[in-house]
């Protein structure tokens, strides 16, 4: 899986949800772990966090007690931007979502890191065109979006600025792949970038069947849990039409293409989200979930996503 | 997980690549299982697939020697249509996807079936109001639309007729049920049932990203099978919406309500499927692939689909 990272040291910068959990994959991986935060309150809650979570991981087995200590020794609380800077070859930005907060963000960055040192955003939607514009340093900066929470879920959506070197994407993607991650490029900037696109256009159909009155919200949830996510948890859209026909993909495209255009063409409009949807849907949401605690929810989704992993990485395609 | 089933002996009619599955379902589950095609080479096709699927399976741990024996007897290859439903409590149906051809065989299996068993379609295209148009047992007639193949993927879409009985489409869900799969009930009628409807919608953006030139084909699949497959391999889009907001899906819909919106009505258009696009998807896939040949991705992502499996049936929610 995961070799030695090509870069060492690491500055998370912005430690709230996302970025304690970054500071947990560059941790993991081995890299030295600075931890910045206007509020210093936030940095203490996110080594916090990776103690307890290493604390759980050990007792579900998925690390040894040995492995958690290291990783609990290479994160450091810095009370200092230009500290935790320092001697940081990657730096990555969990900032507030707001452009012209992360340009000030990034403008500090660049004035303060080492030269040769790439800034990446975990913005999920704003362009490095827009946020490095003006900047000496605009060539090393890009976006590397990351799924919530990202030690869990490895897909990073990278997307350069107009400005951005190609030698500072290569080197991000394989310091990323290095820590565990995937990865993947964007050629130029969409609005909600790959991942929140395809799950916006699940959602809309979703919702759709359930306010057109063909079927209820825990059937709508059954089909992806137990019938499509089954399929997607180990191949996309394309993998697994590859695998649906004996030709593969062009057979399977070619034969079932007209079949689909009537189907995309009938699919279900934008819903209005109103207040009255909002609560039906959290009533049916409710009662599918059995008043089981969010939070025992939670733990169960992220001790299957990581058994699923190993499983992935035990018996990888092929 | 799947209890006695409440039927004990179950006809499979129409035993193409659809039937052999579910012949393995109700066999697998305990039911005296009778298979009927009218090509007797296609139900000997069944029977030996049967055997080289538990072989297999027994190979990998998934059965006992004993338990694949036991599973073998309860198939029997029936010569006369009359034969193979004399005694069955429910039917599945698995013939050719064409209207007058299914009017034919239901007309058939209303005539020759036992008056209190369940006659159900596997056709993922067809209203039974139409198929059971006109027959005196309309009432017993439904569809129960698998995954393929369906003793890997338990989604069945249960799609009940204008006439059709509403004790028959619980006794139905009932069964389904209790041989191991997930019955999903429809309440009206839509192209494409619930599951190729939200699979299109998802394939259409993903189609969408690759040719407006966002992403090639490998980052959008990536993005699924490392990113959002992870999470719906355990819980659909309410499931997810509920988990990712501390206040539950109420929450989530009503922060983001706005952001889906916009992004929902920036989706792309149906994409044309033409042969050049087609092609290109092709060549893309086989880089992606890296020339693994389609038997042995398609061996691994069953192996890797009944793991998934037992996960979740070994810590279910909560």
């Amino acid at each position: 899986m995961s070799t030695t990272p090509p870069i060492s040291a690491v500055a998370v910068v912005g430690t709230g949800v996302i970025g304690r959990s970054w500071a947990q994959v560059f941790a993991r991986a081995g890299c030295a772990t600075r931890l910045y935060d206007r509020d210093p309150a936030q940095v203490k809650k996110a080594v916090a966090q990776l103690a307890a979570d290493l604390k759980r991981d050990v007792a579900e087995g998925f690390e040894t007690p040995a492995e958690a200590a290291a990783c609990v020794a290479r994160v450091s609380a810095q009370s200092e931007l230009g500290e935790a800077l320092a001697g940081s070859g990657y730096i990555q930005e969990s900032g507030p979502e707001d452009l012209p907060k992360k340009r000030a963000i990034f403008a500090d960055l660049d004035r303060l890191a080492d030269p040769g040192a790439i800034l990446a955003s975990s913005t999920s939607a704003m362009d490095m065109t827009e946020i490095a514009a003006g900047l000496p340093g605009a060539p090393r900066c890009l976006v590397a979006h990351p799924v919530n929470p990202p030690h869990l879920i490895p897909v990073v959506e990278v997307l350069p600025g107009k400005a951005t070197d190609p030698e500072v994407v290569s080197r991000t993607t394989a310091f990323l792949r290095a820590v565990g991650q995937t990865p993947v490029l964007m050629h130029r900037y969409a609005p909600g970038f790959l991942l929140n696109r395809m799950q916006a256009a699940l959602i809309r159909e979703a919702i759709h069947l359930v306010e057109s009155g063909v079927a209820d919200v825990d059937a709508v949830d059954a089909v992806i849990r137990d019938g499509l996510g089954l399929r997607w948890a180990l191949m996309g859209p394309f993998g697994v039409g590859n695998t649906n026909a004996d030709g593969g993909v062009r057979e399977y495209f070619t034969r079932y293409g007209k079949a689909y255009i009537e189907l995309m063409n009938d699919l279900g409009p934008t819903p209005a989200f109103t207040p009255e949807q909002i609560e039906r849907w959290g009533r049916a949401t409710d009662a599918m979930t059995g008043g089981v605690p969010r939070d025992r929810l939670r733990a169960w989704r992220d001790r299957l996503v990581r058994q699923i992993r190993r499983l992935k990485q035990d018996d990888p395609t092929g």
